[in-house]
């Protein structure tokens, strides 16, 4: 057992029968989404939001039913990963987007009445900004956009795929990698992300998580809730 | 002569030797490409940057010649029109994305040093919104958004194409149209549609006009500096 899998697996305590359940990105989602796929042979109903295309195609192989985020009048909980998550003043924020779902994973977290962060304890952190911040970005003249940021001082690298072309989104886009270390006013560089024309998303979950399920290397398990 | 080419064809005095132009969307561009184009066969020596598929196309017929957003360090001036036109404390408002290109509009306009609108008096407004607002969004689980505009009274419905598909923008986007009549805080409803997760741009061009080139059907011109 390692972090991921004992935090992924005790995710699914909180699947109830009947739920529509929202469904994260990433190597300790997939844990969660094994156990899931258990509960559900056994018998218990619940239906998927996923949050990307590789989401989507493990959730099918592993027979766990899916409905389109359109179709979601509610969400009754959302379990995600993270790549950095800070505590401060009784709040959660992180860093999403390593995988490059944290659009989609936003809009499925914002439409979900609970969301819980699964974790091994190296993504807790005491600030937030060593990861790197993902920007996800509109493809056309990105490069005055990777400009503007640069002359903030916040080091835009442009995320290539394996064989160097440009990293594309589920939606189309680019992703501009930044660098700050560390990040001291999340809130504030949020709004001025956001405010840049042609930054579709950026991976900073601000105060969006009500639960975190972290568990160290040999499996013992931390619930916490906001 | 109308309005439109009374207008377009007034802006071409702007155009000086050398200078890179950035190039609107619509029916008023129309008429400025077409006589910027007969100074170019004379020798008017320009580079434009396009703000859509359509100019690029028709720009390329005309033989202006064009360089990519992403290798412009700067535009000298940018000449676009506008669906509707407010002048309130000597600054210009407006509402674009009639015509669907709002967001690539908005990224050449802002990497221009100077913008100028044109159009026929008709666009002329005592206040926004009788036009509708422009909002390109994601469309991963557009409905969620469409949803929540609703509830907060701004009457979304997406735009569909001549055979009742959803219209896509440039970059692949949906576009919500919004009914407000009238919108009275143009720089609110800016944050806080830009706030929006799912939101990629809004038709809001607030304060971003330095120049108006305004003509009426008989071909009377009035320009307004800004």
């Amino acid at each position: 057992m390692n972090g991921k899998q004992a935090a992924g697996e005790r995710a699914v305590d909180y699947i109830k029968d009947g739920m529509i359940v929202g469904l994260g990105t990433g190597s300790t989602v997939f844990y969660f989404l094994q156990a899931l796929a258990k509960k559900v042979a056994e018998g218990l109903q619940v239906t998927g939001v996923v949050t990307s295309m590789q989401t989507a195609a493990l959730a099918k192989e592993l027979n766990i039913p899916l409905m389109d985020l359109n179709e979601a009048t509610t969400i009754d909980v959302c379990i995600d990963g993270a790549d950095e998550i800070f505590v401060a003043d009784g709040s959660v924020y992180g860093i999403k987007g390593g995988g490059g779902a944290l659009l989609f994973e936003k809009l499925v977290a914002e439409a979900a009445q609970q969301r819980i962060w699964i974790a091994d304890e190296s993504k807790t952190v005491t600030q937030l900004g060593a990861f790197g911040l993902p920007v996800e970005v509109v493809q056309f003249g990105y490069q005055q956009l990777e400009r503007a940021l640069a002359k903030r001082g916040y080091n835009p690298v442009l995320r290539r795929s394996a064989d160097e072309t440009p990293y594309l989104t589920d939606s189309g886009n680019y992703i501009l990698d930044l660098q700050f270390e560390p990040i001291t006013e999340p809130l504030a560089l949020a709004t001025e992300l956001k405010h840049m024309t042609g930054v579709v998303e950026h991976g900073l979950f601000n105060q969006m998580t009500e639960v975190t399920i972290i568990a160290t290397a040999t499996g013992a398990v931390s619930v916490a809730t906001f």
